[in-house]
């Protein structure tokens, strides 16, 4: 029986799910592998994490240096996040010849390239599965499975905090602040939000992701980026009343006049498939030129979906000895004349609070008109206050038509505010 | 550049969609996979098929042994169904050393280890991502990402046609015969239906699906099948008023009592997210231990998404020089003491014509009772005729009390007839 030892790096979440899933099943992978995973040693500074699952001190390390020189050690997994030190430590076991199972979306988002080039130099496997959503197989299915296509678009709901979020503000009429601070308490939302609520994290997740289904690489700088913190109850209401569910998408298309990639929040119609994608699940939903539709589903985080993926990681790495890299060898360095489309193309959700609105609405319709926008559906609330709510739902218009329209809608001065403006995906 | 010379076999509607595939991205993979992938031989009596698609007279063949001594072709694509001739032609070509990809589900399902012994004993590959749910990327899921797992159970809608003319009888109230000569006008069903209507087709993915997840060879034989041509518009009725949608499902479970597999239709509730596959669109539910729910969604059938599937092989194929079996090497053969089970759990929708209901309530309800069925759900229409139908939908009971309480329920003499029993999953 081939034996396979691993080094887990970072005993957080991610990493104590992975050490569980590993000795929990290691009688089965020799059974159905043929593969005796022993886990040979662990870096984490906080002694009692390890000692509470069970591992042996003499395997509790703080040094990656020790980790590199142990013959003992195949494969390093790194769960620690953030760039420094998972970076440095990243390059140096692959400088050791360990393989590298990483879950860290960040670091691989903005380091691909760096950490390919050492993997290959030092014949080494580099995995990343569990970098992007969770137990959902989506990079294997874009270098697998999928490889035969043009991949004209993905939509994918691809973090779990945010999808939480939202989810609970759409059931219960919570508050964001609200839901905020309730799952922060459960350990859903991190102390500091802002990578989840701004949109960072699906950045990093729709980089990758885009990198791969379009055959070249997507700094996560070109992504337009948009947040959760400006969504209120009251618009998930009228939302909910016009047939729309929201939903924090990360959106690439591949057309013929360039690549489009954002995150933003956006409006979609409650019969799509991603409209019924609710709390912590993810899912990618995927047109190739071939395949058609494809949707892919599951949990988008947590310590044992996520352990799963690296898991299967490990098991492929170790049994595909002669093809070690399920990498960006496709993916051509961003090339400087690949075209991106920041005028994108959407319909668009505009809610207003008019003071007068029987003189407004003319105003406000010869603005729309004069910046080429058609209105799909206006709703007026019939409500007893001095401002009255004003809802406009576009058809498919350009980003700058809206921009321009909204900041002249802004100066007319019977408009208390523009309350809200989001995107309507159908 | 590698060059890779293919021949397909049979030139049907997943050939011919393959076919178009491979040349309309012949450049792309060049660019993309570093491969240029040639169609040398095509394997087709009717000449005049493979002229319409392009084909130059001198690579039509009809003769396996021409192709397999032909050293341009690497790979064979066998898209010509049924077991023979195919078989036969697999096993010459993986005996010439031509590494294979199939679609073909019957084949694969019934002679799994024999196929994988000749691509064993040849060095060649052998894949058959093709041969389950279409573009739905499964096999590979099961084979590659969720290995780490032990799963515990998929349920999935594996048979485009079928749930073609469910979603039609649903939505549109038809009858079953209706629907069906209207697919069949179509081309979405056989002139001779009988594989897919009555779950033949189903239960061949269902074992090869199974075998993967559980790691042992699940015979077809051993799973219970049972098809849709005895479902009505009446029951399909009934079931939306309780909040159900009707799929045939395949249902495969890994318990600490054994293995259970079956095919049949079944009620699901609307907010399931299998309830919302319709048309043609296929979909498998897993769960596993370690990654929870799982869904993969899309095309089950059709030129395209099917021949996305074998491209994907393809390209897997020529890329992967040192690992070319992603086959059942982890799959036993049934050992003789898996145990599977044949009296499985389900709920039970029951519907009964009564010919006077006040005085036979008391009889059906004893008759539960005495085989320990606990009744759910109760519905009486209240209809002015002399038979009223009465529906019962119980908790969940075993397959055997529910038959014997049947039987018992047949011979009540106010029961005019038991017109339909549907399981209920949740």
């Amino acid at each position: 029986m081939k034996k396979v030892g691993v080094a887990i790096l970072g005993l957080g979440v991610v990493g104590g799910g992975t050490y569980k899933i590993l000795t929990e099943h290691r009688e089965e992978y020799q059974n159905t592998h043929k593969i005796d995973i022993v886990v040979e040693n662990v870096l984490e500074i906080r002694k009692e994490r390890a000692l509470a699952l069970g591992i042996e001190e003499s395997k509790i390390s703080a040094n990656i240096a020790e980790i590199c020189s142990n013959p003992e050690v195949d494969i390093v997994i790194e769960v620690m996040g953030g760039v420094e030190p998972a970076k440095t430590f990243v390059l140096a076991a692959l400088n050791a010849g360990k393989s590298v199972v990483t879950s860290n979306k960040e670091l691989y988002c903005k380091y691909s390239h760096e950490l390919e080039k050492a993997a290959i130099k030092n014949h080494c496997g580099l995995f990343y599965e569990a970098s992007c959503v969770g137990g959902v197989p989506v990079i294997r299915a874009l270098l697998d499975n999928l490889q035969g296509n043009k991949i004209l678009s993905m939509t994918g709901i691809v973090n779990g905090t945010t999808n939480y979020i939202l989810t609970k503000m759409s059931k219960e009429g919570a508050s964001y602040e609200d839901v905020l601070k309730e799952a922060q308490k459960l350990g859903y939302a991190e102390a500091d939000p802002t990578s989840d609520v701004e949109g960072f994290d699906s950045t990093y997740k729709l980089s990758i992701l885009s990198s791969l289904a379009f055959h070249t690489k997507i700094p996560y700088t070109k992504i337009y980026r948009e947040g959760i913190t400006g969504i209120t109850v009251e618009d998930i209401e009228f939302g909910k009343q016009m047939g729309y569910v929201i939903k924090l998408l990360a959106i690439g298309k591949n057309g013929d006049n360039g690549i489009e990639v954002r995150v933003h929040p956006a409006f979609i119609p409650a019969e799509h498939p991603l409209a019924s994608v609710n709390d912590s699940f993810n899912a990618v939903y995927l047109t190739g030129d071939s395949v058609d539709d494809v949707m892919l589903y599951g949990r988008g985080a947590g310590a044992l979906p996520t352990g799963s993926a690296i898991v299967g990681d490990v098991i492929y790495c170790a049994t595909h000895t002669n093809y070690r890299y399920s990498t960006f060898v496709n993916t051509k360095d961003a090339a400087k004349d690949t075209k991106f489309i920041e005028n994108f193309e959407s319909a668009y959700y505009i809610r207003l609070e008019a003071s007068n609105r029987t003189g407004v609405l003319a105003k406000i319709t010869s603005i729309f008109s004069k910046c080429g926008i058609n209105v799909a559906q206006m709703v007026q609330e019939d409500v007893n206050s001095e401002n009255v709510p004003v809802i406009f739902v576009t058809h498919k218009t350009k980003e700058h038509s809206v921009n321009k329209a909204v900041a002249e809608i802004k100066a007319i001065p019977e408009i208390a505010k523009v309350a809200s403006v989001i995107r309507v995906v159908n």
